[in-house]
Parts: structure tokens; sequence; C-alpha cells
């Protein structure tokens, strides 16, 4: 059980892979055994990434099934959507465990994928193959059986985190839920683009794909699922001028009236034995940059008895809990080890 | 009607102070003769504020009613929250014309003053004196009988502009009013505070004041009255790591089938040949840099069928729209001359 | 002379571009008759640019040199290296005036152009038509015979400000130069690189181009020509997490036994009756932020005693002296205006 | 020897306190006992740092010496200056091993002290006691007879171990050097200023101090004791818009004819065997952001055969390598550990 596994990471050059580089360099039982590249294979990784000079002097690996299957036990697969559609059924098929940070597994539905991501969904067995890795919610499903996992994307952990236990407590009215979203630049990739430029995003906020971010049919689902009744919700993303850090502001209406004290007891009973989610005390809330390089998701909560309304807070480093440090947290639930193993990052302030 | 007056600006070395000098040494028809600092008189005032070197060589003068008197017909009051309530009569009884840009005199009723801002209210008769100033709103209300204007918060700027024309409509739920607001740090002001320390800032997006912001009474005095039924609002505050720029995503429940279409068209309407009023085409929103600079209020929307929601997405620059923009947007109407006079700022991009 | 003329800006949907339609519209000898972009012809500019939303609601005209001549009088080349060298000597030919922001014309030597730019130099013809627009320095070889002015770079603006008057002085030693500049991001452009990366650039600070910078010896040649012998310098660029301002702090061994106040004083009078030029007051430096959107260059001093050399100081806002501020300055030399139409804009702070 | 230590920290509630308890948490061998507030003393330090909420529940200790000596082996004393003068002597009486990060025992002379600090400097007899820990220079002087430890400066740092290597090279003119120094705001600490006030720092690049830095004298007291005679350096401070990082770009005159590979291969040379110091390939400088949260210090150079300069960059993470992180590193030296444990942080990328 303690043995040391080996890890291969597809997309080593987008942020997702490189922070699971960071991350995995740090765990007592993984070893990163490839780093791999379809577009810069054959060139050292510190080449695009010199903070990684003297720490990872590997080059780049192409993706080639039969090199990965030789090279490792799992692989994470922090590649873009559509593209881990088509290579995490070959790893599958060659035996190897997988993780996918992609949006390719999360929905059950073929046909939502197709509405959402505007591609064709991967095929149903693979689909009906994949764990929903959202570990403090769903950790129990995952153990050393489960060969895949599909990590949640950042907008849906750090919402869901929030909201669930709110939607199972009943003391919310389910048809009255909106969450105003906002996301540092990271969330976007390494991919360029005018909205990712430097001078078009700081000292600027602004609002993009209002009611049609592809996160709106994950987090529906798990919000349903966890209701036991269809739930919709109103969903808008923001960008922040800043590289790493969600907050989900969710508004709810309470069907019952319940106090701040009453929500905090509750998430703290909730979440209890779950290390990385943290209530705060009442009348304070989380910002950002208090889970800043950490993989904890925090959560506040303000209760207005003026409007009825419940507003809960959550926050979550979206390249840590919101995908390189959840998809680590799920490789220990797969392994059987504690989830916790590797993670133990202190936010760093300031 | 085009001869010039004179103003003063008390509290100019705050940021609402100097960016009314910066908006009015470029109006056609006014001269700045006094600049005022309670802490700093007798000190140039490019000392503190080095971008003024060589433009304004004035030193600081201090409150003093008679001196004020004796350089200026108009007076800005650029000063926290409790001093205007001071000044500003005083002023007043020495014959001036007065704007003040402080929270003192937006709020009719004395007791929301006190529960609000935690202090005792200024005197009614000074009260029912002031014009609250949100011009495209009110405009009509200030002529050249008016010495007297409430000078709008920045928040409920951004938010009225918004919704205003929306609960006047008839098509959304007025109980199904939230607005998520977030705003750059300027607005904080020059005062120090660890909220507003550099560090505590940088790379972090917090909430705070959650329910409790002081604006929130201003703004639902205004929507209470344009709907002619008391409303209430959720009404959340967020620091976002910029200088300038205020967003409010605001959601209601419509009660009629609408689209973005009609919401425009609408606006369009109810704005008509008020200039700083923008509406976005259909499909697209404002960002804050958009209007940065300038004295603009743009707003876009997003109608939900699933949900059945609106959400209207309003920006400005809380510095000049949100404060002395409208403040100068003001003394034009006040002089019975042309509200855009000396506002024609394109925003600065990038 | 003082009517108004008609101006055509290619390159409109750059940083340089849209910056000169910002001041353009505030000139009041100027109209914008033409915005042009080879790239995105035949969409209004504000679907790129909405801040210009309800300001301009031209479309963008394609690059057509009889088009444009039937539109304009005078033409701001704001187009990338390379293509300057193609299309302004066409303008000419037509009759146009012609003001370039690019690099083209600014070499008097091909073969440094060549060796710096890798590329061919325009034509030695075109070159030598071409008047180099240092205001400040040269404004006096601008007047109404010329038709062709090449507008200094962002560097060269802020170093030669600097240190020109001290390599005239005498008073430094011209083998002891050198200079550590620093630039907001916008210098780099609007096209798309890793370099301007939103994710990359963010609480960043990076050298590049160490000694290569196609800059040098555009200063150089200015150095070279007011020292009358060949000046060369170290020259070191550097990024800054920002959008606009560059800083030069110029290093160089005193020959002579001089004083912050001696240079003050020479400084002064050797900008005297230039408005632009603002010498701070001992003991202080400027900051990039205090000429922000202005067209101000800001200049201050420390010489130590210890060491024996002076530490020059100087800052302007990039996208406005460093290149549209000055192109408009350099239109209204051309013009036989002041220089200062339609530049009075008050640095905006904060 | 492995035995596990008990550490406390004096100025936990600075951002060099913070850090220190964030980097002990990792330790192997340190347990954090007392986390010490003159300010704050009895509250929990989650209260004023909620990052660490559930992670230190304890509350803040006073001032105490006999406390300390009772819960503590070593103290570290992240205190402002003065401050450290006064009660390193006391704990140190008490038989506590010291670390301190102030300034008041790296300067060996009193008098210079007095002239850069403002201040009486601390008593002969504990200068003469404090080893100064630059680790990678004078690592061999820290051992486990050594009780007091004066980390050194993060300017000094980042400066000196770009230098010192080229001082005792002799490929330099001692009398040439220049240090171009740029850091971001977090070095400032986290007591209150304008300085350090959001609004007027962001989007500005300034420079402060200028040869007036109390960093000189501690830089210039090293590169004399490297260079075998008295050393003066040109230095200047800027201020730039981030948190954490930073760059000194060095300049010297070579005193012979050596190229960009050879300062490598004598830097790689030189320090062999230290992990935490990395050089650059030829052609690449380091970023700032590429050590960020680490304890590296990264080292490149551009030779210019126009000018026969060097230009030597060296980043660090001023928070990290130059304060906490190498009084951890000084710590592990001090126990005779190796000098890297608990301090393989990778740097935080994007």
């Amino acid at each position: 059980m303690n043995k040391s596994i080996r890890a291969a990471i597809i997309g080593s050059t987008g942020y997702g892979g490189v922070e699971l580089i960071r991350l995995l360099l740090r765990h007592p039982h993984v070893e990163i055994t490839s780093v791999i590249s379809s577009s810069t294979a054959g060139a050292p990784i510190s080449e695009g990434f010199p903070h990684l000079h003297t720490i990872i002097r590997d080059k780049l690996d192409p993706v080639d099934v039969q090199l990965i299957r030789s090279k490792a036990d799992v692989v994470f697969t922090a590649t873009p959507h559509g593209v881990s559609a088509e290579i995490a059924p070959q790893l599958l098929d060659a035996g190897l465990k997988v993780i996918d940070l992609s949006g390719d597994f999360r929905l059950r539905s073929r046909e939502a994928y197709k509405e959402w991501y505007k591609r064709e969904a991967a095929e149903q067995a693979y689909l009906d193959q994949a764990v929903y890795g959202l570990a403090e919610i769903y950790g129990d499903r995952v153990n050393e059986n489960v060969s895949f996992i599909s990590n949640p994307g950042c907008y849906p952990t750090a919402t869901l985190l929030g909201l669930i236990p709110a939607v199972k407590s009943g003391w919310i009215d389910l048809k009255s839920i909106i969450v105003d979203a906002k996301s540092g630049v990271s969330g976007a990739g390494r991919g360029l683009s005018l909205g990712s430029h430097y001078s078009e995003v700081n000292e600027n906020f602004k609002a993009y794909k209002v009611n049609k971010h592809q996160h709106i049919p994950e987090i529906e689902q798990a919000l349903s699922d966890e209701a036991g009744t269809p739930v919709v919700t109103t969903f808008t993303t923001h960008l922040v001028p800043m590289t790493r850090g969600i907050m989900c502001t969710s508004y709810a209406t309470l069907t019952d009236s319940k106090t701040e004290e009453d929500f905090i007891e509750y998430y703290e009973q909730f979440y209890e034995g779950r290390p990385f989610v943290r209530i705060r005390p009442k009348g304070t809330w989380p910002a950002t940059k208090e889970v800043w390089g950490s993989n904890y998701c925090d959560i506040g909560f303000a209760v207005d008895q003026r409007t009825n309304r419940v507003t809960i807070i959550s926050v979550i480093d979206n390249v840590v809990k919101g995908a390189a440090g959840q998809a680590v947290q799920n490789l220990n639930l797969m392994m059987g080890w504690d989830e916790g193993l590797g993670l133990d990052f202190t936010p760093v302030y300031p």
C-alpha cells in the first residue's frame, strides 16, 4: 500500500500539467516518470518552464501509449477538451489508471456534452466507467478498484462544495439558486487569446459566457443528483485581473428560518473529517488569496433576514483544488492512501 | 450662461478631490480657485500629488468658510462621511452652491442614516434641501434654482442606472432582485488600512460588508421611489485587485416573456438623449476597462430562458461616473449648461 | 492656420492607433476621417474596441492609398516594422503628409537597420526625407515644409530626453553611460505572444533582449549626434507587470563636481518653454503613474558623491509621449500650431 | 542529530514571520512551539491571517524571554530594526539560539549602522558574536557551535550571490559596479504606509531611497571583504507592482576578454553543490516568477562586446531566499543538517 507508483503527465506544458509536477514532486509515494507533450516532445521541459531548471531535467516524451505503458502506472491527462476523449480510452485499454482533468468525461449525458461543448462526446462505455471525482462528496466511490477518474472542473468544485450541503439540508428553495462566479486568468490556460492578453486583462473586470459556460451542466448534474430532482441555476462567470483563485458567491432563498450559526454548524458536521474544506467563523468570509497555492476550499456564510436569503461564499485555488490538487487527492483515494498525502501545502500568503 | 464660475474643492487630497481637479481643468466654463484640505493646508498640492507638478502650483487652503466665500461660487465637498454633514450647511448658509460627494445627504430618512452609517444624520432642513443627483434619472430636478446636490454613491450609480428601467418596465419581479457588485480599490479612498494594503489586495479577490454596505439603503430608497412600493435587495460587495472600476451584476426573475432584444430596445429608449449611458449590443457585455477614465455607464443584458431570469451588467469608473464625473455633470445641470460639458473623455484603453 | 485638417490612421486596431483616436478626438483642429486596418476592414472599429461604442461609429477602411488620399490630409502610420517601409512612400508620393510611428525610418544607416531589425531597410530617398521627431530636441526642424516625420521609439524618447542635456553639458563621461529601462506590457502591442500572456506576466518581472533591443541604435544615433562623437551605451530592457509606463534609470560618471541642484537648474533651462518636460525638485524622483495617460516626460536626479556618479530617472507613458502623444505633438509642429494643442491631458491618478 | 527542535517566532504577524510558519510547518525536524507578537498577543494567529485557519490554532504569545526559554530551543526574531537589537541579546543570554532577520546585526561597524539606519547600533559584544548568514558564501562559518545568526537582507542576498563570484574572479573592474535593483511590495512589510497603499502602487513603477538604502553598506561590507579592498557601488532601489520578487541587474566593466560561457562555467563551479543557486543557460535570464515561493537564487549573464561590460541578472523571492527561507537554511547549517532540509519548494508557476 505504501509502495511508490510511477506517474505520467500528458499535457505537461499546460498550467494544469505543470502544477501536477509541482505537487507530485512533494508526494511521498509517487515518482514522475514521464512528462508528455504532443507539441514540444523532445525538448527539456525546463526550456518552456524555466522555474523547473535543475528540478526536472527530463525531456518531454511524445504521446505514445506503449511508451507510457512501459514507464507509468497511472496517467494524468491534463489535455484540452476533445483530446482526452480520444486518448483516455486508449490508456485505459492499455491497462493504465487514468485521472482526466478535462471536461470530456464529466457529463453522463452525451447530448448535454454536445450541446455545451459543441463537439461529439466520448464513447458511452468510457463515460460509464468514469467516476466523477469531487473528492469530499463522492470520495467513497473512489477505491482501489477504480481505474478512471473524471476530475471535476474548477467552477464546479467551488460551487458544489459550497452548495451541496445546503441543497441536501432542505433549507433552501432549489429554484432560487444563483451563482455569481469569478476566476483568475490561469483558468483560461496557456493558450494564447486576446482574452488572456495582459494589457486587455490587467486593470479590467469582465463577464464572459454569461449563462453559456460549459461548467453549468456539470454543476446542475451534481446538484440534481443530490437534490433528487432536477435543479437549474443561473450561473455567471467573470474574469478577475489575477492569476489564481476562484470565488463563487451563491445566493438562495431560505425555506426555513435559519441563521448563520445554523449553516456553520451544519457544514462543519457535513465536512467533518475532510481536511480540505474549512468553514469560516460567523461574520467572516474567505478571500481567494487565503487558499492560494493550496488544496483548500474555504466557505463562509451570510444570512439576510431582510430578504430571507443566504449568501454562500466559497473559494479555491483553481489550479490546485480546481485541477491538479484534486487530481492528486483522487489518486490518493484510488490508491487507498490518506486523501491528503502530499497535499499539505500551506497557502502562500502574501 | 457661458460665463466662467469659480470652484473650490474641499478634500482635494483624496481621490475624489484630485479627480475633480483633473476633470475641471478641462472644463471650458470652470476655474478652480481654491483647493482645500484640512490636513495639509499650506503645502503645495503637488507635494502630495506629484502628477500635478507644474499643472497646479497652488498651495492647499484651509477649510475656512469666509475664505471660500471670497474665492468661489460653487464648492465640491469631497469629504468623509460626517464631515460633510458639518461643513455643507455652513457653506450653503454663506450663499455658496454645494455639490456634496459624501453619503451624508443621500438618505431622506435620518433613522436609516443612523442605522447604516452608525452616526447621527445631518440636520433635517438640509436633508430636505439636497437634490439627489443621479443625473440620468433625476436630472430634470436639477436647474439653476438648485443650490445643493447630493452626489450619488459609486455602487448606487452603477446599480440604479442598470436596474431602474427594468423596475419601471414592470418586467421583473421586484422581490427577486440580487446585486453582485465588484469594485476596484480606489473606492476605499486614500486613507490607510490593511484592506487597501498592496500585498493584501494584489492577487486576491474578496467579499466585504456582505449585506451591510451603507449604499444598500441608498439603492433601495431610489428603487422604492421608482417602483412606487418598498423594494429590498440582496447586495454583496467585493474588492477586485485593480484601482478603478465597478461592475454590478444584477439578477431578477422575469414576470413576462421578454428577450435580450426587448431589454436593449427598452433601455435605449429610456436613456435616449443621455450621452453617458451606453447600451451594448446583444450578446456582449461591458468590461470595466471599457469605461476607464470616462463618465460612461455601460449596460448589457443576458436573458436565460432556462431559469426565466435576466442578468443586467452595468459598469462605471467609480472615480468618474461614481464620484467626480457625475459631480461635474450635476454642476452642468445646475448651471443650465449641457450635461456633458467638459466630460468628453474617451475611455483610456488599454 | 487654424483650419481643421483631416487625419487618417493606418493601424487603428493596434494600441498606438487606438490611442491616436483617443487623443485626436480632443484635438480642436483635427478631424479623424478614416480609421484603417488591413486585417479587419469593413467591421466597425467598436467591435474590436468596445470602449469606442457610440464614440466612433465608423467602419474600418482598407489600406487603399487613393481612398486615403480622397479622405485625408495627413496619415498616421501606426503599423508594424516592415509595413511602414512599404506604405509610407506610397502615401508620400500621393501627396499626403505622413507621421510614421514604426521604427522603419528612424535609423539613417540602412546597415544598422538591417543588423538590428533583421530585415531590409526602407529606401534611402525616403529615409533622407524623414525628420526624426523627438519634439523637445528636434522640434525646430519640424515646420510647415516638412511632410514626413519619423516618430521616435518609446524607450528612446524616455532615454534621450533624460540624457541629451547631460551629454551636451559635458558633465558626464560619455563612455560610462548605462541605461536600465523598464516598460509596461502595452509596449509589446496587441499581437498575441506568450511574453504578453497575462498569467506569465502578472506578478513577474523580467529582463528581455538584453543588449539586443532595436531601440539601442536609435538611442546611440541621437546621443552621438548631440555629443559630436560616437557614443555607445549599455542598455537593458525589462518588462514590468503593468500596462502603461516606461522608466529609464540612467547612470553616468561625472567628469566634474556637480550637484543635484546643478543638474536641476541646467535641465530647467534646457527645457524652458517646453511644457511636456517636467523637472522634479531635489530629492524626489518621478514614478510612471505620475505621467499616466499624459504626454509628460518627468525627470529627476540623484548625485552620489561616494561613487561620483549621477543617476537620471526619466518616465513617460509609452503609449502617449512614447507613441501617439508625441505623434500629435509632431503634427502640431508640422502644422505650425502650438505643440501642446489637444494634448493638455492631466495624468490620471490614481 | 535528527531530533526535533522547538522553534519560536517573534514577529509572527509580519510577512517574514508568517512565511517562517509556512516553511517550518513542512520542516521534518522542527516544531513551532510559540508564535509571538508584541502587538496582538492573546489572539489566535488565524484571526489576522485567516489562511492559517485550522492549520495553526495557537494563540499569539507575548514577548517574554522566560516563557520563550521554556518553550523553545531556537528563536527567529522577525522584528523591526531596533527591536532586534534589544531582544536578541536577552534571548542569547537566556541560552537560546537566535536567528535574527532584522538589519541590526549585519553591519560590523556601529558607525555605519548609525549613519544608514539613523539609530544607535546594538552592543558590540553581540555584533561580534553574530555570524552573517549568507548561506552559499559563509555557510562554512555556521556550525553547531554557532548560536547567533544575522540573516542577510533581501537586496544583499540577490546582489551578493550575483556579484561575489565576479568580484573574486578578478574579471571585473571593482570601481565600475552599478546595481539596479527592483523589488515587489511585500519587502516593505505589513505596516501601513502610502507607499504600500494599493491604489498608489498598482500600475506604477517607482524609484525610492536612491543611493540611500540601508542595504548599501551591507552589500559593500561583503564585497569589500571578498575583494580584499574597499568597494563602493551605485545602488538604486525600485518598487515593482507585484507582491513578491527581487531582481538585481548588476553592471560592471570587464578587465579581461571574457564571454558569457566563461561566466556561466565559472559560476557553476563556484556554486557547485549549492542547490539553491541556479545558473541559467547562455542567452536566457531569470524572471522573478521563476523562483516565486521557493528558496532559489537564479542568475543569468549578458556580455556586451560593444561596451565591454557584463550584465548579471539575479533573482530571488524576497520573502523566502531574501528572508524566511534563508533563515531556515541557516538553522539547518547551525544544526548540522543538510542545508536544504524542509526547503524543497518548487517555485509556484504561474
